[in-house]
C-alpha cells in the first residue's frame, strides 16, 4: 500500500500522447439507418450528390420569366409591354408568370420580380431592365452530382438532413455508437433510491458519466457497483470488456484505497495500466489502462473529478471512435472577476460563471473548497484551464472559457 | 390575388411584441419522470433539497483525522508525533487514518494529508502545523437543507442530474414536452423515398423543421403534405390544433401564391393571421396567427427561410412553452472577412462560416444567390444579424455570430 502520494505525476499532453499511441483509437464500422433516425449521428463516409440540386433552373422568385434581351433599354420613362403566353417556350418579346421554385420555361434565361411589373389584361408592363440569370437559381448551384454533399465524420444537424433528404437519400450509413461501461466502485456507496446508512453515500457517478456518454452519443452500459475488493472489480471489468468498446470506472484509484481498481486490471493482462497519476487538479488519481485493445479509464470517485477526468480522457476516446474530427465545446473570451490561484506543475480546471453584461462577457470563478463539491458544477456554465507553468490568474485577464452550459444574460442571472 | 407583393412589412421586434402579447405563451404543466430519462429535460418547478450534502463533516483528502490543536507549533524544525488510533472518537495527541469521503471521527476537527505524514509503527510523525476545519468538508458546505438544489426552468444537463442523485431524488418533475404540428404545402412536393417528376421537389421541410423541434425537446407531430386547396390545406390545421401545442406550415405564404394558407387559417376562426409579411431576409413571407388560443406559424416554402423562420418566431415559443427563461445560442465575437451589403429596413441574416486561427475568430459570409441555396447552410455554422438600420458590414468588423454548429479549428478547417 503507497502511503506517500504518487511518485511521479504525468502532465496531461503527455499523458493523451502516450496513451492514444497505444490505444490508437480508429472509427468504428457504420450502419445504415433512416434519415428519420439519424439527427444527432455522425457520417460514416463522405456523402457524394447523385444529382444535381435544382435539379433544373428555376425561379429564385416570384414573378415572370423573359428573355433578359427584350429588357434591353427598359427603363421608367421607356416601358416596355410583353405578351403574357402559358406556353412550354417562350419567344420574343413574350413573358411567362412562374413562383418561386418553378421551372424556368424553355427560352427564357431571366425573371423579373412581381412587384417591377405592372400586369394589364394579356400583357405585363416593365420598367426595368435584367440580365441573364437574373433571379434564376441555376440547376447545380447549391450542389451538383458528384460533389461531396456531406462529408464523413460530420455530426448530422437539422440542415445537412434537409441537403440529404433534397438528394433524396432516405439511407444515411453513419457511425455505429461507441459503447461505454461504466462501473462505480466504494464500500461506501449505494444504488440511487436506497436509503444511505450513516457514512454510505449515493452513488452519483455512474448516472452523471453514463449522461455525459449520451451527449457525446455513446450509449452507456452500466456495470452497477462493485465492493472494494480486487477479484470483484475484475470480474465487472472484465464484463465490461466483452461488452463495450470502452471501459470506464470511479473510485478506488486515490492513494488511499491502495490503488484497488488499477490493480485489478493489472491482473487481468497487458499492457494493463499505462498511466497512474496525472497532473491536474482535480482529477490527480486519474489512472489509464489498456486491455484486449481497449482503452479502460480509472476516474476519481470524487464525482467533479471524475466529469473532469472525463472531459479530459474519455471525450476525446468517444470522439475518435465516432470518426469526428473536432468538436470543441463553444467557447468564448471573458474577463476574470477575480485573482485565483493555480498550482504550478498542475494543469487547474476552474469552474467559472459566465454572464453576460452588454457586450462584454465575465468569468465569475465558482468558490471551492473540495473538488467534491457538485454544487459548483451545477452554479458554474464553463470552465478555465489554469496552465501548469501559471501560479495563478489575474483579476481582469481575459480568460478563454469553455461552455458546458448556457451564459447567463443580464436578465436572468439573478433569477 | 394580391400581385405587388406585401403592401406593409413588420418589424421583426414589432411582430414578436404584437405576436407574444396575444399567444401569452406559458410553461407547460410538470410531468414526474424517473431521473434516468430526465437528461435534457426541464425543470417545472424549484428542487428543494431535503437534506444536507455532505450530509456529515467529511475528510476532503486521504490521510489522518486530528484535533487541530495538537498540531500548534509543529514545523520541520519541530516534528510532532502522534498516536494512532481505531477508535470512533479521536483523543488528545490521537490520530485515525481516513479516506476521501470518510466522515470525520468525533473529536477530531482537521485531517492531516498523506503527504504530509511519515508513517511509523503505531504512530505518525507530522511536520505541519493545521488549522481547524483543514481538509474538511463541512455539513450542508454542498448544499443544505430547504435551499434550491435546482431552480424551476432548467434544462437538465449531467451535472444537475449528480446534484439530485446525491440528494436522492429518484423522480424529477419537468415540464411536458410542447408537441409541434408541422405540415408542408404545395403541388410541386413529394415525399422523401418517393422519386420526383419533373417540375417536383422532395419536400424537406418537415424533415428539417421536426428535426429543430427535437433539438429543442419539443415533439413533433407529423401533418404530411397538404396540395395548394384552402379547403386540405384547413382540414389538416384543423388536425393540428387538436394534436399539438403550437402549428406550423411551410409554404403557401409568398405572394405568389395568394396567400393560400393565411387564408385558410383565417377561414378557421378568430383572431386568426395576426402579422403577414415581416422585414426580415431570408423569410420575408413569414405570417403569424393565432387560433384557438394556440400559435400557428406559417413559413416560407424556401428551406432557409423556413429555418431562419422557425430560429426567429417558433424557437422562443417552444422555450417559453418549456418555461426556459432564457436560451440562446452560443455566440461568440469574430472578425467579419468581407464586406456584405445589408438591406435598409429588414434584418439580414448573414450566414456565416467561423474558424479559428491563433486566439481569433473569424466569420466568413457564405456566399449565396438565392435563399433556397440549403448548402448555405451546411457550410455555414453560424449567422450574424445585419440591424435594420445598417446599409452592410465592413471588412474587418467585429460581430456577434450565434452558432449553429461547431466552429472549425484550423486543423480541421480544410478537412
Amino acid at each position: 500500500m503507497r502511503l506517500k502520494g504518487f511518485e511521479k505525476l504525468t502532465q496531461i499532453d503527455e499523458a493523451l500522447r502516450i496513451y492514444f499511441d497505444v490505444v490508437k483509437p480508429k472509427s468504428l464500422g457504420g450502419v445504415d439507418i433512416s434519415i428519420h433516425e439519424a439527427l444527432g449521428r455522425v457520417t460514416a463516409k463522405d456523402i457524394i450528390a447523385e444529382k444535381d440540386l435544382p435539379p433544373f433552373n428555376r425561379s429564385a422568385v416570384d414573378g415572370y420569366a423573359v428573355k433578359a434581351e427584350d429588357t434591353t433599354n427598359t427603363s421608367q420613362s421607356n416601358l416596355k409591354i410583353l405578351q403574357l403566353t402559358q406556353k412550354t417556350t417562350i419567344t420574343k418579346n413574350h413573358a411567362k408568370p412562374v413562383w418561386t421554385g418553378n421551372p424556368l420555361p424553355n427560352g427564357a434565361d431571366a425573371v423579373i420580380m412581381l412587384e417591377h411589373v405592372k400586369h394589364l389584361d394579356n400583357n405585363i408592363e416593365i420598367s426595368v431592365q435584367i440580365t441573364p440569370g437574373e433571379n434564376v437559381s441555376r440547376r447545380g448551384e447549391d450542389i451538383q452530382k458528384g460533389q461531396v454533399a456531406v462529408k464523413s465524420g460530420t455530426r448530422l444537424k437539422p440542415q445537412h438532413l434537409g441537403l440529404l433528404a433534397a438528394l433524396g437519400k432516405t439511407a444515411i450509413s453513419v457511425v455505429e455508437q461507441p459503447k461505454v461501461a461504466i462501473l462505480s466502485t466504494g464500500n461506501e456507496l449505494v444504488e440511487l433510491g436506497k436509503k444511505p446508512d450513516a457514512n454510505q453515500i449515493v452513488d452519483v457517478n455512474r448516472l452523471v458519466l453514463s449522461s455525459m456518454c449520451r451527449e457525446l452519443g455513446a450509449e452507456p452500459v452500466d456495470l452497477g457497483i462493485a465492493r472494494d475488493d480486487e477479484n470483484k472489480i475484475s470480474a465487472r471489468i472484465r464484463q465490461g470488456l466483452e461488452k463495450a468498446h470502452i471501459v470506464i470506472t470511479s473510485g478506488g484509484t486515490s492513494t488511499g484505497k491502495a490503488d484497488l481498481v488499477p490493480v485489478a486490471i493489472d491482473k487481468l493482462g497487458k499492457p494493463g495500466v499505462i498511466v497512474h497519476g496525472v497532473a491536474m487538479r482535480p482529477g490527480m488519481p486519474t489512472a489509464l489502462a489498456v486491455l484486449q485493445y481497449k482503452p479502460l479509464v480509472v476516474l476519481s470517485g470524487n464525482p467533479v473529478a471524475a466529469m473532469i477526468g472525463f472531459e479530459v480522457f474519455v471525450r476525446p476516446l468517444v470522439l475518435a471512435l465516432l470518426g469526428v474530427k473536432d468538436e470543441s465545446r463553444p467557447v468564448l473570451k471573458a474577463k476574470l472577476t477575480r485573482r485565483v490561484a493555480g498550482a504550478l506543475g498542475r494543469r487547474v480546471f476552474l469552474r467559472v460563471l459566465v454572464s453576460q453584461k452588454d457586450d462584454q462577457f465575465f468569468a465569475e470563478p465558482v468558490r471551492v473548497t473540495g473538488s467534491g463539491i457538485l454544487s459548483t458544477m451545477t452554479k458554474a456554465n464553463g470552465y478555465v484551464v489554469i496552465p501548469e507553468n501559471r501560479e495563478g490568474l489575474e483579476e481582469g485577464e481575459t480568460v478563454l472559457v469553455s461552455l458546458f452550459d448556457k451564459v447567463k444574460t443580464e436578465e436572468t442571472k439573478d433569477v
